[in-house]
């Protein structure tokens, strides 16, 4: 199944050729196939400003630069793949090798890492680790929208899946989101995602967080998270 | 901030020219420009077999398909962007006309159908008005990663999202989703999303599906959901 799926999409971008339709494609293919190489690997860190951040998006940005400056706050860099080290424990714990991993991965990339600058999810998180919280300053582009002129539920869901995982540290899988849109996020405007853990058990990790405008008038959305610790000594049953 | 926004986004395409790293766009903007105007857009459906399609994708289809011939099934189209119509619903609904919906709109489209062929969300949705339930076949494609080698729980909130929202017909928001991810789903692979309507209290819709493999053998996700319907007559305070 998952080989028909790829043999699929190959026939489909050998007919498009490399330079008519699939032009991210070409590039992007090389560092996933050497994910599980000893090659060096360049990433670039996405979780920066560029020419389609708005000004509110550039202005919250910098002022948590500042945050960082005395150590109590972080920006977490971001992907379009993960480290090599974290591939390997997911791999070891999730996959089975006798599905062709390297084969499946190498043309994947994180979901909300794969538009075109400005189209779809640009975003920074900063990290308070004192304080087991994060803040993740968003900006959805003209690709994610749902109803006419409005960010679509599903693309404000996976930021509130990225956000509180980012509380976490480490290895993690979602388990349970409990969602309560309250009111529509308008398409292209910033919203601020606060995030904090509540509760460790064991393996679990209870988080919450609030969705609000930039000038914190707005209450967007609310949630919780149960997130679940990988343990790369185990594979799942 | 709109604005600025759309600027933004401008000054990025004007930069690298029609031909040069934007090709899809080009050609997407001008339906949408049209979205409020009198001419006539021609949409292509987009919940028909692409040669990116598996063949569990393409048998699963058929199967659909043939349930259709007798009037109890109906496959339901999906357009990059909403009708006319509905678009003016939700704009008389939600959208403050100061605002200037036709400049936002004006580069928008559907977060689902915003990729390549392939590459994203691959899905067709069928009902089944009688008995108030859809079954949708989505293929998760390379750029939907989260963990390496399986979708993104935000890919997954996504069509859970647009699953349960096919079950309620007319114009809908979510206004609460909570999923439980008991498993996780291997990029690439198709899966089935049985979705139906428990309970209708006035305006208030409650849903509920299940996320299962072809086989029917492994049980991905399990989600309610609650949606409210939009009265075009009351504008949103």
């Amino acid at each position: 199944m998952l080989r028909s799926c790829t043999a699929g999409l190959r026939s489909i971008w050998a007919l498009r050729g490399r330079r008519e339709g699939a032009p991210r494609l070409s590039t992007d293919l090389q560092p996933a196939r050497r994910l599980f190489s000893t090659e060096k690997v360049i990433h670039k860190d996405w979780a920066l400003p560029n020419p389609s951040w708005s000004k509110d998006l550039k202005l919250l940005f910098d002022q948590f630069m500042k945050k960082c400056e005395d150590g109590s706050w972080e920006r977490l860099p971001s992907y379009k793949r993960r480290s090599t080290q974290e591939s390997e424990d997911f791999t070891t714990y999730f996959l089975d090798p006798k599905l062709g991993e390297e084969e499946r991965l190498s043309q994947a990339q994180l979901f909300t890492r794969g538009f075109e600058d400005g189209l779809g999810f640009e975003y920074v998180i900063f990290k308070n680790n004192d304080e087991k919280r994060t803040v993740c300053l968003f900006q959805g582009g003209p690709y994610l929208q749902g109803v006419p002129g409005l960010l679509h539920g599903g693309a404000m869901a996976t930021m509130i899946d990225i956000a509180l995982g980012s509380c976490t540290g480490g290895a993690v899988m979602t388990a349970n989101l409990n969602i309560n849109f309250k009111r529509p996020v308008p398409l292209c405007s910033v919203v601020v995602i606060n995030s904090q853990l509540d509760k460790l058990e064991g393996r679990k990790l209870f988080l919450s967080c609030n969705v609000r405008s930039v000038d914190e008038k707005t209450l967007y959305s609310e949630a919780t998270g149960l997130f679940i610790k990988v343990d790369p000594e185990k594979r799942s049953t």
